[in-house]
């Protein structure tokens, strides 16, 4: 029987390769661009439906966000524009909030949310780009629709939906998310339940994307929810668990591990080293990345001249149709316990353990 | 490690429901009925996309064929403008072509293809309406695109694709068939690798259906294929298997046994009969069911009151998509060598077999 059990393991990795070969149509790892937006038809049939990801570019650039959001008078116009409008800035010691990060005490794994404090604008928008100076990382965000409620003043910059997207999913966005950052901002891996159309400003963000049949590639694991706090007398951040403690479940895989635990991160998690190449792609300001829902991201940023990255995302609500079912069968299969023989040769004790999903932040 | 194995099934069985609960929406197994057509943006995103079937009603009415092949004339209509045409016709003792019989020795299962005729229409059309008095039953049918082939006198009768669908679809049917049957016309539980659009022009057709994450229920096995031969002299059929012999993949599940053998099949197809009841539609003259891609379905029919049920169907592709990937992944899991209890405590050494794909006949 121990070689049947093994089996699924293999079959596992075969979807992983036939989802690429069939449904992807590619073995390049690239994402195909549209010069122009498709109709709401062709992006319902060429994309949503099976569920792939693409690049749409000449797509925004009648929004005057495309020019008063970058270039030299960009800050003075924000600034002016918002003075008045307190926002939240997530600040965290390194650029990576909502990622895992050690405990102070016993080498502990967390999962780390940001310190956010709200600030008026143009204070957010000094603490973005003059990261240098500074002991902590600002991230202008919040992914609770904070466009359309902390940014009112300047939501006339954009449109406030993709037309084409809304006409293919016969819905307006369910949330309008702003995001300001710099070149340390980083979002680690993780998926979202929305259609996610994600429209770059200014500079570039650049994306690791993973389909969902790679689930156990990200060794989605519960760990325990802690917070920084940021003292500004002694300019230093303190990181502790939430108490009570909850649990989220998170991807382990940090794809740009420093040199030095390199080795280690491979073994600890070899489906997603030894494993198919995530498909990569830049977007550019001008640009709208469809992101699928249920595609694990993973998200870095190069900044423009003023050392900043803006872009929106919108999220639209997700059909939970067979699809979400058959990543629900998939993600429950517990590789370890089939004795999926790459695992077992690999891998201790505590790889391939049995995922989880629950209510998790997003990007 | 035994009890985790079983897991597997338990959430193949959960992966059953959710279908149910998620995507159709529906626990009591109904087809949802649309009173018109949709327009191509809604058939992809309501139907297509989440692989969901349903009854369209005022789709076809503008059809000359809706009158001229029912009715007191349409024998008369038919045979006129058919009288030189050689069509292809399946003869078998019970109306059961493409399905599974006992070999004549051996009592051995096999996939029995119908003995096919070729004959002129008129005399078709006398051999399906008369069947009670014949030892055959003659099904009018030939799943190669016939009706544009053998029907090319009639094809301005009806629409030469659903304008609705091919819009949905970005391409034209890849064949269209024409189906007339009597009473007695069956077709056994299958699936097509297509996008289907069935519209019933005469009489009524009865369908079972399985959402195709229901793979295991069907307990798709492979049998020898077997051709009937009708001897004219003897008037009766002979049933032999091919030579060189070769299998089809064919699913065992009768869901309208004898009932003598009522209990035994429920004893040998367990998963299908405990679990989740089919979807059942009935589409009646002037309704077009869609049948999404991938879905079991059992046929059989009532006839009109010359006597015969007539339906044409479009074949367009479908995407192989991800879709089709997890359904792979699914149908290459062996729940027997899972050690899926259900399976283990009820059934014998033969069940919960691995089960493979193939080109196989389709409807």
């Amino acid at each position: 029987m121990g070689d049947e059990q093994g089996e699924i393991g293999v079959a596992v990795e075969k979807l992983w390769e036939e989802v690429r070969e069939l449904s992807l149509g590619t073995s390049s790892y690239q994402v195909e661009c549209l010069e122009y937006p498709p109709s709401p038809l062709r992006f319902l049939r060429d994309f949503v439906l099976p569920n792939k990801p693409c690049i749409i570019s000449n797509a925004i650039h009648h929004w005057p966000a495309l020019s008063k959001w970058s270039g030299d008078n960009s800050s003075c116009y924000l600034s002016n524009a918002l003075s008045h409008t307190l926002v939240s800035v997530h600040l965290t010691p390194n650029g990576q909030a909502d990622a895992l990060a050690f405990l102070p005490t016993g080498n502990r794994l967390c999962f780390a949310s940001a310190h956010v404090e709200r600030m008026p604008f143009p204070q957010a928008l000094d603490l973005i780009s003059s990261c240098s100076s500074k002991p902590f990382v600002a991230y202008a965000q919040q992914q609770n629709d904070c466009f359309r409620s902390e940014y009112s003043t300047i939501t006339d910059d954009v449109e406030p939906h993709i037309p084409w997207a809304t006409q293919a999913l016969d819905c307006l966005p369910e949330a309008v998310n702003l995001w300001i950052g710099n070149h340390l901002s980083q979002t680690s891996f993780h998926k979202d339940h929305y259609e996610n159309l994600y429209a770059v400003i200014s500079g570039e963000k650049h994306f690791l994307l993973l389909p969902p049949t790679d689930v156990h590639r990200m060794y989605i694991r519960h760990y325990p929810i802690a917070r920084y706090s940021f003292s500004q007398d002694r300019e230093e951040f303190e990181l502790e668990l939430e108490s009570p403690m909850r649990y989220v479940p998170w991807c382990s895989v940090n794809p740009y591990p420093p040199p030095a635990s390199m080795d280690s991160e491979m073994k600890s998690f070899p489906l997603y080293f030894n494993g198919p190449s995530p498909f990569q792609c830049t977007v550019k300001a001008g640009d709208i990345l469809y992101l699928p829902s249920m595609w694990f991201h993973h998200v870095t940023q190069s900044p423009d001249d003023n050392g900043r990255t803006i872009a929106i995302n919108y999220w639209y609500d997700m059909q939970f149709d067979i699809k979400f079912a058959y990543f629900n069968f998939l993600q429950s299969i517990n590789l370890k316990s089939v004795g999926y023989p790459t695992c077992l040769k690999n891998l201790g004790e505590s790889s391939c353990e049995r995922i989880d999903d629950a209510n998790a932040p997003r990007d």
